[in-house]
């Protein structure tokens, strides 16, 4: 008999065991256009609380400018990977709420899952990441009860609620829906290239809290031009291919390698050709915003 | 010997067992009207990490304007449903803290609690999820020790201290402090009612985020007037009785359903009456605002 | 062969219950000037998961002024204290990013540790909470693998990499990096003292949610002039010894005990003599700001 008590407390404990391997963390991760200031992104965790209290919930940002597609895709491919493989991810930047718009998880080859409306959310972290596979929320399942009849808020009936599921294992990723051909909506927008001697690249986005200038030039591409610490880049900046900027600057590791309110050229931290002033901003002193129609030049002198 | 330990694991798995079978769910939501640029919610966090580094903390907001308790009323009742049983809810939007306003724990009939002053916060959850029971916070026992000449910071000495030993299951409800007849102190304001043909209503909020427009006006009140998707609503908004905008809009299902820049009529996600502009700011176009001096009035064209 | 198993019950069990007796909680609580805007936070919560999924994450405030040393001095001390012993603090404000300012772990006599650049963010807290050791940060093992390219995100690839190794229990204190002399980087600034019958100090900071303005004169010292509740002071602030502000006011318990709109000195919740008005902003009225530059003297009327 005791023997038998002491076998149940064994199953217990690998059952325990098995619940730490599962491939999903149980962590979840939340990004919107909601802003801070009422209770949409406090709703959602609730949701996703009441599917399982053991889930760790976090905020990737929630002030993606209102309707800003391209923002959420980038700060997505900014971020993702850095979280361990089996991260959930929400986004809810869904200017399409309530059309036909797909409702999707996209698995990437990282092992990482996006749950977003299909709608350009996806373009870069499908690229930089790869599709392993795409599948469809079936709403009929994966949408919570009594939630039937609100017609506006899927970020918390449908995609928190499906996050939770997934991330808890209360869904394996089968059970999200049917499987998708593995292509997403994606938003076009300018590659980084080589032109004789000139690179050219899109200004994907700004530091906004620093005003530095981001582009999609990336360390690798940007080496091709033979660049030393400390060699002098002539930078052009475009709005609708008029010139806004021009100017010189150096090449410097860091920030502090030049003088206060000084510009410089450096790579950020995603390895990107960016432009800063010294505890100054870049943006702001000479009007430069991001997106598709923003583009940047760069030759060495 | 062997079996006398494996009685102990046995004794220990049980007890573990009936640990995760509480009541409370050891998760504690805060909202306050601080802001996050300084220490103040991370000072209440710390605090009820004290009590158990077990809690699950999350916030609600933040950003409640300063001093409004109406709006601390409005995302509590937007909210609290969309979390599971048990979860404790901590509100300090305190302007009479320090004075003689009482302290005290709501237990609605749903099975949540609100640790908050009772000032007028609890008017709107009070109403909709129902007075389960009210007990006052017996200072002499729930105030973090080595506070007690502090007078200005009651919602981290207090409230934070005491939701975390209540979540955490430290003291029961019973031991928060003495019972209170089931009553709070509420804010008057506007119902929604139907007077002949028309609809008339208080603009509860706005949802600053996108600038909509919500009223208390239910969808089942406003179905009462035979409306369906596609018909045309006259809209009239007062502030303080004086006509400030009047506008004829379809009722749509979702704001794709009219042509961006176009106004609408629809059901937010607490399924109440509301205005938009499809990917506009209608409170800012037309400057309405929220609270207990706003109003409107509805009719089927 | 079932004692067998059971012993190995019994040693799971043994390990499971050693895993929660370590000196750290599994808490990191982060601090930084990158605001929420972008996915700068996010990536750091996500280095850290991937450390640890069982590690609790939490937030001081990410909305410090830019390169404003002196404000993440000041919420270190504001905060830490609140917070359990054994809680791992990542604040990362640094103009000097990439330049040789020192990368440490303060471990305070408190049992805190805070993991930052060594810039004069400490300080405050070094005061406050004493220091027990300090250890510089050997990058060679405790930088995040694969991020040896990147120059300008320490906060991510050192910072959040390394408090998490700390909290989870996967590095000691002592593999951290060599001990350094028990000295930190500290910015100069004016101790409040007593001159005769008047009192001088610094305004230390804005309570910027409210704009009450608090001095770093404590309630030990301003007892000296023997107040009472009720008592007028006279307040005089200056701005670079250039009288800005001279007021009386009464020394009151809370902002309850005068008239809206009204003035009054009262002790904040670190029990350090303030300025406020009643349901007003007492900075944004009187143009005051806080930093080393400002200063306030108080006499009994």
């Amino acid at each position: 008999m005791k023997n038998k008590l002491c076998h149940l407390a064994l199953a217990f404990l690998f059952s325990w065991l098995s619940f730490f391997s599962l491939a999903q963390n149980k962590t979840v991760v939340f990004q919107s256009d909601f802003g801070l200031k009422d209770g949409a992104v406090s709703a959602m965790k609730g949701v996703a609380t009441a599917v399982s209290p053991e889930l760790k919930l976090y905020d990737l940002t929630h002030e993606i400018p209102a309707y800003n597609i391209w923002e959420a895709a980038y700060r997505l491919a900014q971020t993702v990977p850095y979280w361990p493989e089996g991260t959930v991810f929400v986004s809810v930047v869904d200017p399409g709420v309530g059309t036909d718009r797909k409702s999707v998880v996209l698995k990437t080859r990282s092992g990482h899952f996006i749950v977003t409306p299909d709608n350009g959310t996806l373009t870069l972290i499908a690229e930089s990441l790869g599709i392993a596979e795409v599948r469809a929320i079936d709403e009929a399942v994966n949408r919570r009860k009594a939630s039937g009849n609100s017609y506006t808020f899927h970020g918390r009936d449908v995609y928190a609620y499906t996050a939770a599921r997934l991330a808890a294992g209360v869904i394996s990723f089968e059970q999200v829906g049917p499987s998708l051909p593995k292509t997403v909506v994606t938003i076009p927008y300018q590659k980084a290239v080589l032109t004789g001697s000139t690179l050219k690249g899109n200004i994907a986005i700004l530091d906004v809290q620093y005003g530095n200038v981001w582009t999609n030039i990336t360390d690798t591409l940007f080496k091709t031009i033979n660049i030393s610490f400390g060699d002098i880049v002539q930078v052009k900046l475009y709005h609708n291919n008029k010139l806004v900027y021009t100017g010189d600057m150096p090449y410097a590791q860091s920030f502090g390698y030049v003088a206060k309110g000084k510009p410089l050229a450096y790579l950020n931290s995603l390895m990107q050709l960016s432009f800063a002033i010294n505890e100054g901003d870049f943006a702001k002193t000479y009007h430069i915003g991001s997106g598709s129609e923003w583009s940047a030049e760069v030759k060495k002198k």
